[in-house]
C-alpha cells in the first residue's frame, strides 16, 4: 500500500482524486499495489466533500508523515509550490506535478534534488495534458537521437486560430467568444502571447538537450497580430496557420522558437484543430512520430499526474532518471535559423520588394484583398530577413513558413 | 553489459543491428549498461558485412550460450520463429519481436511462458512500426479503462485509398503503382483484404481485454470493392474513406471489426494520409489520445524492437507484465453493433429503398454519377442492416460510417 498526498484541491487536484477513486482497481493493477489518498492540502475546507476528512491546512502534517510516499503538487504557480516540492524531495518523498511554470523555471534543479535524495521528480502533466509524450521521450524513445520536437502546445490559441480560419471571424471577436466559453482566461496574455507554449517547449527542450533551457531565452511571438486576411492568403496557398513551439538540434546545439507558422495542409500538424494539442518528435532512426490529444482538461491532466504517481510507486526507493541537469543550455541565436517567410506589402511597394528580396519573387495576390500583395521569400536566415525588412518602407505583416 | 542475439538478418533484423551500432551511446544511456550484439542467426552468410563474424546458422549456439540475455526475433512467419521463441523463453532468455503473425496467433501463450520463466516477452514493433503505442498502453495508460482503440494500421491500404481520393485514380491502377514503388507486395492480399490490419487489431484487442482475441474471430473486410465514385460521394459529404481496425468495449465485452469506414473530415483519423498509421485510444478519464507515425520502414520498426531490448535489459531477472492471457476472449457478435451505413442504389430503386429503409431517407445525388443515388441509413444494427439489404433487388455497394 502506497500513500499519496495531493497539494491543492482545485481543478487538477480534484481530478487526481477522482481518477484515484474511479479507477482504483486499474491503478492498483498498474502500480502493483493499492494507492491510498492520505491527505489533501488546501487553504479551504470542503464540508460535505467525500474526502473532507483528509483535508489539511498545514504542509508539515504531510511532510512529517513517514507513511506518505508520493506527493502530487497541483497548486500551480511558483510559490509556495517550489518550497513545498523542495521540502518534500529533501524528506525523501517523490513528487509529481502538473505545474508547468514551476517545471519550466526550476524543473532541472528539482530533478537533481530528487536524484540526490534517491527519489523521483516527474511532470508528465505539465506538457500536453494527458498525452504521454514526456514518458515516451524518457523511455521508449530514449535511445533515439531526437533531432527536433515541434508542437502545438496551447489549446486556447489553437482554438482561436481554428475559428478564425474556418469561420472568418477576427481575432478580437473569437477571443471574446473563447473567454465566454471558458476556453480562454479573463487575462489571455499567457496564452495569446505564446508564454504558455514557451514554458512547455522549454520543458521539452530541456529534456532534449539534457540541460536547462531557460524559457526566458526562447524567442516568443504570439498570435495577436494574425488577422483573417492572413488566413485568406494561407488557404489560397493550401496552408494553415498554427502557433508552433519548436526545438531543433543543429551543429551548434539547439535552437528553439515559439511563433505563428504557415504549414502546408499535407503536414499533419496543419490538421490539428480546435483545443487539441499535438507534438511531433523526430528521431534519427525512428523518423516522425506524432502524439495528439486534448492538451488540457481536468480528467486528462489528472490522468497524466496519476500515471506519474504509479511510476513512482513502482520505483519506490529508486530515482527514475530524467534527462535534465540544472546546468543552463546555450541556445543557438535565432539569427542563424534559415527558412522561408510570407510577407504582406502595399501594392505600391512591389518594385521595392523585388529590389530588396529578389526580382523573381513568388507573389500571391487576392482580389478580395485590394491594394496589397504578398510574397514568399527564398530560404534565408532570420538575420537576413530582418535586415531586408528594415530596408522596406513598410510591411503589413509577415509569417514564417514551416 | 547485456548481450543480444538477432534472429533473421533481413530488413528489420539488419535495422536492429544498425540502431544498436549507430545509437550505441544513447542505447547504453537508456538501458543503464552497454548492449552488445553477440549473434545473428541466419541461413545465409554475409561475407564482407561488418557483423559477418557474428553470424551463426544454428539456433542452439544462441540458446546454449548463457551470456545471451535477450533475443530479437525478426524472422517473421509462424515457424520456425514460434519454436525458437518458446525455446528461448524456456531457457530464461527474454524475447522481443516485430512478428505480428506470430504475436497475433500465439502472443498470449508466449507472455505466459515468459512469466513462468521469470523473463519478458515484448512486441512493440508488431503494431504501428515505430509508434510507441503498446508501451503506452502497458505503462502510461494502464490505469485507464480503455473504452476503444481505433486505428489505421496498414500503410499500404492507406496509401492506396489516399491516392484514389486525391488523384481520382482507380483501385487497380493505384495498386499497380504501389507495387512498382515497393509500397505493396507482389501478392497484395494480406494488405488489401485487411488481414494485416486484422492481426494488428487482434494484438491491440488482446491487450485491451487482457485475454487472447483470436484474429480469426474478427470480422474483416478489405478495400478492393472501394471505387473512385465512393470517394466522390465521400468528398461531397466532407468525409474520407479509411480502412479502420477497431475494438470497442460494450456491456457484453468487446466488439472488433476491420472494414472501410466513412469518416468526417473533422475527425483527425480522416487526415491520416499516405503510408502513415494512426491509433486512437480512448480512456475513461483521459478521453482521446492519438499516436501517429510511419507504420512500417526498416529503421522505425527496428527502433521499436530496440526499445523492447532496452526495457528487458532494464528489467533483467524480472517479468515485465503484459496484459494478455492465453484464455480466449469471447467477442460480441457483429450483429449487435449499431451505426449508420452509406448505401449506393440504382435510380429506379429509390421507392424500394424508401420502403425498406424508411421514407425520410438522407439521399445524396451526384450529377457526375448518373442513374444512381446514395443514402445514409438511420443508426441501425449490423443485423438489421443486413436483413434490409437482402430485401433490396440490388445495391451497388455500401460503406459503414464512423
Amino acid at each position: 500500500m502506497a500513500k499519496v498526498a495531493v497539494l491543492g484541491y482545485g481543478t487538477v487536484g480534484s481530478g487526481v482524486v477522482e481518477v484515484l477513486d474511479t479507477n482504483a482497481a486499474e491503478v492498483e493493477k498498474s502500480a502493483g499495489e493499492k494507492i491510498e489518498l492520505k491527505y489533501i492540502l488546501d487553504l479551504r475546507d470542503f464540508p460535505g466533500d467525500k474526502h473532507e476528512s483528509q483535508v489539511v491546512h498545514d504542509i508539515n502534517v504531510i511532510l512529517d508523515d513517514p507513511e506518505v510516499d508520493v506527493i502530487c503538487e497541483t497548486m500551480g504557480g511558483i510559490e509556495p509550490a517550489f518550497t513545498f516540492e523542495k521540502q518534500a524531495l529533501s524528506k525523501g518523498k517523490s513528487v509529481c506535478t502538473s505545474n508547468k511554470e514551476l517545471v519550466a523555471a526550476h524543473g532541472p534543479e528539482l530533478v537533481e534534488l530528487a536524484k540526490a535524495n534517491g527519489v523521483s521528480y516527474l511532470f508528465e502533466a505539465s506538457v500536453g495534458g494527458g498525452i504521454p509524450v514526456l514518458r515516451s521521450l524518457n523511455d521508449s524513445l530514449k535511445h533515439e537521437k531526437i533531432d527536433s520536437i515541434t508542437g502545438i502546445l496551447n489549446g486556447t490559441t489553437n482554438y482561436i486560430l481554428t475559428k478564425m480560419d474556418k469561420e472568418g471571424i477576427g481575432f478580437e471577436t473569437v477571443l471574446k467568444q473563447a473567454q465566454e466559453k471558458g476556453y480562454a482566461e479573463r487575462n489571455p496574455e499567457a496564452d495569446v502571447e505564446g508564454y504558455d507554449a514557451c514554458r512547455k517547449i522549454a520543458i521539452l527542450s530541456s529534456l532534449m538537450s539534457g540541460k536547462h533551457v531557460d524559457y526566458e531565452d526562447i524567442y516568443t511571438e504570439g498570435i495577436s497580430k494574425i488577422n483573417i486576411q492572413d488566413f485568406e492568403y494561407a488557404r489560397s496557398l493550401n496552408m494553415a496557420i498554427k502557433l508552433l513551439a519548436m526545438c531543433k538540434r543543429n551543429e551548434n546545439g539547439f535552437f528553439t522558437i515559439v511563433a505563428p507558422f504557415l504549414i502546408p495542409y499535407e503536414n499533419p500538424l496543419a490538421n490539428v484543430n480546435g483545443v487539441f494539442n499535438a507534438i511531433n518528435v523526430h528521431g534519427n532512426m525512428l523518423g516522425d512520430v506524432m502524439f495528439y490529444g486534448k492538451g488540457a482538461g481536468k480528467n486528462a491532466t489528472a490522468s497524466a499526474v496519476v500515471a506519474d504517481v504509479i511510476d513512482m510507486v513502482k520505483h519506490k526507493g529508486k530515482h527514475i532518471e530524467v534527462n535534465m541537469k540544472a546546468e543552463k543550455a546555450t541556445l543557438s541565436p535565432k539569427d542563424n535559423a534559415v527558412r522561408h517567410f510570407f510577407v504582406r506589402v502595399s501594392a505600391e511597394l512591389e518594385d521595392q520588394a523585388r529590389e530588396i528580396f529578389g526580382s523573381n519573387l513568388d507573389v500571391v495576390k487576392r482580389n478580395s484583398i485590394p491594394n496589397e500583395f504578398a510574397f514568399i521569400t527564398d530560404s534565408i536566415s532570420e538575420k537576413d530577413f530582418e535586415e531586408k525588412l528594415w530596408k522596406m518602407d513598410s510591411v503589413k505583416g509577415y509569417i514564417r513558413l514551416y
